[in-house]
């Protein structure tokens, strides 16, 4: 009998549908028992299949992935990454996974970051700039190596020099769509290419909605950046949500299609989310990520913490005010011991001076602000 | 001792400040109790406080702003606007009211629209839109008269021939900005032009945040389009959420600082709205409005439920899928009876077959849509 891992792959590429009745069936039974069951045949089992599995030589089916730099990953492998078991009997008979990266960076909280094929400038800028910071912080990124928002993650996690993952629709040997083919080289060397689908398959409509679950189930959580109504992203996120991942959008005007379908899942159950810090704030756990902003702020204004700026705006040019006015001008945020805390920190940079009455004024304004 | 609603006005105009402890103080008192207080003078009464009181002829100051067309309306008259008392203690002793809408538009929940002064084409576009939309359907838009989106608001309003309300923090018998005096007699036409200021004051920026208050009390919920996150719109957002009206904000790319108080406040409390329909949907009780789109449907697509979309789009072009086999593909928004009367209703229009073997599939294409 041949090589588990070989079977179960075949096994994987002959039952597609991981929602069929088939399917189920078979997971229910087991590797070993599924192939008798289906080799066996009966009322279930299509007769096509049947003939199809019977002239299938497992090895060789498995080693033109093999071939092709390819290696067959199962459930109880030390590869096997735990976040699918999530799908339950959804779950890959079988991964076939290309690439340099160790499996365990779905074991660390990768980021999914998916979104329309026919993206505008603005996502395709968004998308990079959230794959690179995502990466810079040695988070893998994850998405479907498409046009679009797919490709400009990725570019955006290798221009960082990261890890990033493309999920394929398409067997392990191929390279889909084409013009792809050196961005998917590229992946491999510091990242992995994953798919479920048989060594020499062309993608399918039904076999990118199934791969789909496998972006979602892979990642942590998933960030739509740009999606119309009709979108596949959507269909990435439904899984993401069914498989209770963090969901994400990034909202976008109300007047483009192209967020259309963001800003309803943002109306739905959707975080909002406007750069890669506020993702890994959402994804990493507690402690493992410095939240300060890499990036130098541009003026005195940005080195405050958000109550800092909301009582240095509420304070008037020119006339101090007691506590308790400022109280009443700065309800967004504050009270009491927020707002005290808040005027000691800015009275600490020398902003603000608390005169002889107790009332507070600016002391000078801002560097690097225009008035 | 002279009229009631002049000597309201008066000391709204002198206590200008409604959260100091004087105008609390004097609120306690009621009218005439404060007036004589501050006409007595004591520890807590600023001499020249008591020394303005003394020289204010109460119904000169009043006819100031009678010849310039207002009129004043205080707490108690029929015109009083009741929302006005959710301010409770913070409420204006008095209003100054121009125009030829009725005070009652305040009661039937309108709607206020506000954000930057330097907006982009797309909030001035937006807070337009909105604003027809909103006063088309017989419902009041609140906004601060000012550049940028108030008065994209006030003129998406009075496009529609719609009701439009501009609370000023001048007098009621200035134009301010100066530039907006043909647009500000043309809101009293139909509309309103409401202030506590006194007549012949200008505003100052303590007074913007003090009109502020008024603009969140006298709208059911608040919309902020656009706003950057230093911004006065924030103060209004800050005053409704204090005062529990509904909290709403326009989403916009990440990359504009146009945007980052608005989607700062999605991130926070404020619902995302992405026209005047759902603004709508929100602010007027239900079955008071009609929630069809107005705008004729561009396509078949357009007239389909979102979960009939959904399921359409979800069945493969040519091939036919079982009922379980669907609900693996749109976990989004159906399961069970949702899917079957979203197939039932796709069925009635012919779009979809259930075949003999109780299969689906799609009977024809959409019409009016690109493949």
């Amino acid at each position: 009998m041949s090589d588990t891992r070989d079977r179960a792959a075949v096994l994987g590429a002959l039952l597609c549908d991981p929602t069929s009745k088939l399917n189920v069936e078979c997971k229910l039974l087991g590797l070993d028992d599924a192939w008798e069951h289906l080799l066996r045949g009966g009322p279930n089992v299509p007769e096509p299949l049947r003939e199809r599995l019977r002239n299938t030589d497992a090895s060789a089916f498995a080693r033109r992935g093999i071939d092709a730099g390819g290696r067959i990953v199962v459930p109880g492998d030390p590869d096997w990454p735990g976040v699918l078991d999530d799908l339950g009997l959804l779950a890959p008979w079988a991964l076939w996974v290309r690439g340099n990266a160790p499996m365990t960076v779905f074991d660390a909280r990768a980021v999914a970051i998916v979104g329309a094929r026919a993206c505008t400038s603005y996502g395709r800028d968004v998308a990079s700039e959230f794959a690179h910071g995502i990466a810079s912080a040695g988070t893998a990124v994850v998405s479907g190596g498409a046009y679009g928002i797919d490709a400009a993650a990725h570019r955006g996690a290798l221009a960082a020099e990261g890890v990033t993952v493309a999920v394929l629709s398409c067997g392990i040997d191929m390279a889909y769509p084409a013009e792809h083919t050196a961005l998917l080289e590229r992946i491999t060397e510091r990242g992995l290419i994953v798919t479920e689908a048989a060594p020499g398959s062309h993608p399918t409509k039904p076999s990118f909605l199934v791969r789909n679950r496998l972006i979602a189930a892979l990642a942590y959580g998933t960030v739509v950046v740009e999606a119309r109504l009709r979108s596949g992203s959507i269909s990435t996120y439904a899984h993401a949500r069914a498989l209770h991942r963090l969901l994400m959008a990034v909202p976008g005007p109300v007047t483009a299609a192209e967020s259309a379908g963001t800003n309803l899942l943002l109306q739905q159950d959707a975080q909002l989310v406007t750069n890669a810090r506020e993702v890994l704030g959402l994804v990493k756990p507690l402690g493992s990520v410095a939240l300060e902003d890499p990036v130098a702020p541009s003026s005195e204004w940005d080195t405050l913490t958000r109550e800092q700026q909301h009582v240095y705006e509420c304070l008037p040019a020119r006339r101090a005010l007691r506590v308790d006015q400022l109280q009443g001008q700065a309800p967004l945020f504050l009270s009491g011991m927020a707002l005290m805390a808040a005027l000691a920190g800015l009275a600490a940079r020398e902003l603000v001076t608390e005169l002889d009455d107790g009332t507070w004024r600016r002391a000078r304004p801002l560097r690097g602000v225009a008035a």
